[in-house]
């Protein structure tokens, strides 16, 4: 495997990284459910990063991003593309810092996506729907203001800020023997092999990806990253590929990769929903859809199971 | 004021119902959101039994009442007529005792609550949509079980099983100005009177009504129980009346009755959902909308807000 370019952040960022977040990060709960202990014959605990700040686990990353800034570098501000959670977080973390966050979005994303990255401040410029005219854009808008660049995932700052989440629940759950988190670019996964490996490598980690969006499934096999182009699936979280950070974490530490049908995933979802009474995106339904479906493998085990976020369209429910 | 023919229950009977149903319920988490405080101007406390065992606060009272049978009276069961949460927090109760339970459901339920009653263990009757023919066969029933019958709100040891509840939410938080919770029959609200009352009685509690079921208001305005007949309201859980030793904590220790309209109580649903990330019944988003509707009254306080229950059909989401 070839050297990467970028600073491999180590553990004790993720501690540093914790501390530089906790004034402005929610420490979740923990949720477990007897009826799908039941259904799948495990001890499932249940990290709910959906009621974390701004709605998802994304805000650990982006916040130790813009809180490790030095105020001369703060000034100019942040800026980032994303037309998801990783917008909503950055501009949630800037508010925070009361500095601006210039976010590039497709011109097509919702309104309602749109409206809340406004409401947290973020400062929207628009794009067309193509990776070209996202980074043209992107690049216009960065030596614009002079913001530092955060990226939703290949960021060593982002990824020691996400593992802090696994911290928190290893620390909130009586020892476990796997944890299953959902892949899109890897920050999460990342994120959690960095901490596990250090803290607790007897764990297990399974990554779970849409059908539909396995690009990380077929990187895994074949040893090098393959990125899809536009893969389509209603878990939007997870359409993006990896990138050198987080293949690095990934191609190390990951035990395995399971992924889960469109159906199976909204039935998971709706599942959750009713048993457990929480709102939460199709993207966090991929790790119990794939629980169900290799409920061998996970049979008497204690598996902790990450709740990604829960910013969803409660106008659009995929099951009506 | 006449004398209740009933049993009052004490605090006492609050202590000793915690210790009796411990086992079999939950002590559900206090969830907070910045963006409700910012919006009303107050620190809101939520205590969440939609996150309680059956997915309500109906299975504390319930389980107070099976579980305090003695062998010889378990033997026969228990019945009842409801249906709603009180049918499936009955049957769980029971399930976990192992004894039958009875109970007599409108013809017309949704075939959704039938199923999760008989999920739950619960033995149905069918009844015609009518009071009439609900106690009619209610009484065959009885005849032929002999079962204990637990009343959904107006029996002492389901109030003293719903004082648990205010009692857990009091050790949760750091004291409290106002209690919030919806009233329907009663249940909920006379036991956190029961408790409140004494160990924090300068707590004021608030009672939060339909405006198109609001008996409990004009009752609670006459100084007697003005009972409906068949209130039509999204919030199904709160359209029974008021009986006889519910109207003796609501008239005795009571602050005021709100209300709320339809589209209040769906808006505040539908916000609940959003920025909370939890899935609750109509019922419950009652309080929260007289909140927003009088959010003077609330300024400044420390307000506690009872969740009182998830199960809601997620295939008619009242906003859609």
């Amino acid at each position: 495997m070839k050297d990467l370019d970028m600073y491999i952040p180590t553990y004790d960022d993720v501690i540093a990284a914790h501390d530089r977040i906790r004034p402005y990060i929610h420490r979740t709960p923990v949720l477990t459910s007897s009826y799908l202990d039941d259904l799948i014959g495990a001890q499932l605990f249940f990290k709910c990063e959906n009621f974390q700040k701004a709605g998802a686990f994304k805000v650990r990353g982006a916040s130790n991003a813009v809180f490790g800034l030095s105020d001369a570098e703060a000034a100019k501000g942040v800026c980032t593309h994303s037309s998801g959670n990783h917008a909503l977080s950055l501009s949630y973390a800037a508010g925070r810092r009361g500095i601006p966050c210039h976010v590039v979005m497709p011109r097509t994303a919702p309104d309602a996506k749109k409206a809340a990255v406004r409401g947290y401040g973020g400062i929207i410029t628009e794009c067309e729907p193509s990776t070209t005219s996202r980074e043209e854009v992107f690049a216009q808008v960065q030596a614009r203001t002079g913001g530092d660049f955060v990226h939703p995932y290949n960021d060593p700052r982002v990824v020691a800020g996400q593992g802090t989440c696994s911290r928190e629940f290893m620390e909130q759950t009586d020892g476990l023997d796997m944890m299953v988190a959902p892949i899109g670019g890897g920050g999460m996964i990342s994120g959690t092999c960095l901490t596990l490996s250090h803290i607790a490598p007897e764990v297990q980690i399974i990554a779970s990806e849409p059908e539909q969006a396995d690009d990380a499934y077929r990187s895994f096999k074949a040893g090098h990253i393959i990125a899809d182009d536009a893969p389509v699936t209603i878990a939007d979280g997870l359409k993006v590929p990896l990138k050198d950070l987080t293949w690095h974490f990934v191609s190390n530490h990951v035990t395995d990769i399971f992924t889960a049908s469109e159906q199976e995933i909204i039935a998971a979802m709706k599942l959750t929903w009713e048993r457990m009474k929480i709102v939460m995106e199709p993207s966090c339904a991929v790790p119990l859809a794939t629980i169900i479906k290799n409920r061998e493998f996970f049979k008497g085990k204690r598996v902790g199971v990450i709740i990604t976020g829960g910013n969803v369209d409660l106008d659009k429910l995929p099951w009506i």
